[in-house]
């Protein structure tokens, strides 16, 4: 009879939302909230890339090339040239959104039954896109202590089964900002050589990189039918509406079977797509601006965080997102609490609880997440209403 | 080892794909070709639309809620009471492009290994958000001598099994442009009611109706849990490149499930959703339009093929497509011979083979679809060299 379909039951809400109606409540008491939970940044995104939107004279709004307009594509290899990958326009499908690329590799690459291994704590979503393909997410936990670097390749070799298809990275990682080393994407590398899997990566915030260099896996040798990349211009423009991305790979099986999937919902938006090659006409400094800004919110918050009793913050090294442990009870309940029975001048801080990064049941309980996407004022300000409230929070340890 | 998925290997290409690089080289020898093959519109956006989207002044291109904009929502809301169906705005997902409205709408309701009975010929994608979402179509053939009428319910009956989840419908019908009948609708509904199966229904096309009322399964009374409807502005507006759709529901079930799907992928594009809130402001008579103009173009492609030797064209009631039955070998061989080896006054016209359309393997061989998205002295010429073609086809029968 009428239900919906088990893989309905079993998709994962968001973890935020359940904290959104307690917000919503916090500013009808007249509370200011300060948004930390989630990476939408306040960056105005360039008016160059709004403006090719603005002033564009065509009369009918058609569908593009299910792979993207051509001349995107061309413009994008540009973009992958200048961050030193070398890619042709054949080998880059534009997608609605990052989301919908990490859809298009799941689908043409994983079966149902298959698995992944995934570093967690890990980007939520992955969590909706391997229910939505049938797919298990195998968590290998990395750990605060180190900074979230990437967990020994050993831990993932124990976890490797007959059904392990692929392993999933985030770099630099949401919801970590953990960059990682060459090193380390080398020793990926050999790991899915070595075992015939495809390795994902997801490089949302690759211009978001403070203290080493900007990596791809795509700038790794020797094994392109490996590499599969994900892409996005959400952070990397602060276009986050936009919904353009980018399935980029050099394996042309993974492409023939990806287009296959792009050709079904027909095309990616056209206006977007507008705004993307304009994007790609920015000043080549046009990064350092942003980045600057980002590093300073950085430094701010990592040094408020490792000021606050009982607090460890570890300095990511990309991306906007810093997890910091604190000395509470379960970080559920803290940030609830935080909507909920907590102001301080006025306002109070929205984060994001650890708990729904992790694929382990029991883990990020005294974890949360903080998006630095507010101005250095507005975080200073976030920083003293946690700083307080850890003071008076009922279930501090 | 590396290899893509059984799924990925599955997908469907576009039936039409293999006939573009033949229409390339004949452009390239100088042939004109008439694209009657897909449903591209050449009618102009309303400027209106893309005038809000031109003088849009925010400066951060923003996510926007995932079930869209509550604003666009809202405006949603009186566009469906204007066609006289009663939701509210939290029946209604907005989606990135009906596309995205049929795969939410498959994986909310649908699992692995279930069955959907649809009415064939059937738009070709259906295929593909099937093998996406591990379901089987079923297909039940309606045929060209009714002018492609509903099959008689006793004809679903036979192929409903345990694994049956829903009927899906597009209404008014792509590829054939016939019109369900409220009678035929109400059928439907009693069916699905009597077997606890769900009526998916595409109404992309809803505004396009020549010679009937303006239905949408939503008008149905009592069956309110079993109705999942999904929408479109592209054909409605010209707006295909937006990229912007909707499934509407009283559903909360499906509601609630499919909302978990558009958490994951974060929310629809912006831009379009800008578009697509004025869209409900232009003035009352703007589809009487469009509407006049597409009746006018079928009136002439029904007509001229009807004069032609040996072909058959039912005259269909809705939407921008109509079906023909030609005197011909294989529509495949037809299509490709009418690229590769013919011209006439230095033109040729691409059609859509109908074997795309079936889900029965060697049904379609003798039928075309048409798109009249071209003007009409275009659509005139296109219709002289489909005549002359069709007096010097080798594979004439």
């Amino acid at each position: 009879m009428l239900s919906i379909s088990q893989r309905g039951a079993a998709m994962p809400a968001s973890p935020i939302r359940k904290l959104v109606p307690y917000a919503e409540a916090a500013k009808q008491r007249g509370t200011r909230v300060y948004h930390l939970n989630i990476g939408q940044p306040d960056i105005e995104t360039p008016p160059q890339v709004l403006d090719a939107v603005r002033h564009s004279d065509f009369k009918v709004l058609e569908y593009s090339h299910s792979a993207g307009n051509e001349s995107y594509r061309r413009k994008l290899v540009q973009y992958y040239h200048s961050v030193g990958v070398e890619v042709n326009h054949q080998q880059i499908i534009v997608t609605t959104g990052g989301s919908e690329a990490i859809l298009f590799g799941f689908m043409a690459c994983l079966d149902a039954g298959d698995e992944v291994i995934i570093p967690e704590p890990f980007y939520a979503n992955y969590n909706g896109f391997a229910v939505a393909a049938g797919v298990t997410v195998v968590p290998v936990t990395a750990q605060i202590d180190t900074g979230f670097a990437l967990p020994p390749i050993a831990e993932f070799e124990k976890l490797i089964t007959p059904r392990t298809r692929a392993i999933v990275i985030c770099n630099p990682n949401n919801p970590t900002g953990y960059l990682y080393s060459r090193a380390e994407l080398e020793s990926l590398k050999e790991l899915v050589v070595r075992h015939g899997l495809y390795l994902f990566s997801d490089e949302a915030y690759r211009e978001f990189s403070y203290t080493g260099e900007l990596l791809s896996v795509l700038h790794l040798q020797g094994a392109d039918e490996h590499l599969v990349v994900m892409d996005t211009i959400s952070k990397r423009y602060s276009a986050c509406g936009a919904r353009l991305g980018a399935l980029v790979t050099k394996n042309q099986a993974v492409l023939d079977a990806a287009m296959k999937f792009a050709q079904a919902r027909l095309s990616p938006p056209s206006f977007a797509q507008i705004a993307g090659e304009a994007a790609i006409d920015l000043p080549a400094d046009y990064f350092e601006g942003t980045k600057a800004e980002y590093q300073r919110r950085r430094d701010l918050v990592v040094r408020r965080l490792n000021e606050m009793p009982g607090v460890y913050c570890p300095n990511p090294g990309g991306a906007f997102y810093a997890m910091a442990r604190l000395p509470i009870d379960d970080s559920d309940a803290f940030c609830q609490w935080l909507l909920e029975h907590f102001s301080y001048q006025g306002a109070t801080v929205m984060l994001a609880p650890a708990t729904g990064f992790y694929g382990t049941p029991g883990l990020g309980k005294q974890e949360v997440r903080l998006a630095y996407v507010l101005n250095l004022e507005a975080l200073d300000a976030a920083m003293d209403c946690l700083a307080e409230a850890l003071k008076v929070y009922p279930g501090r340890r």
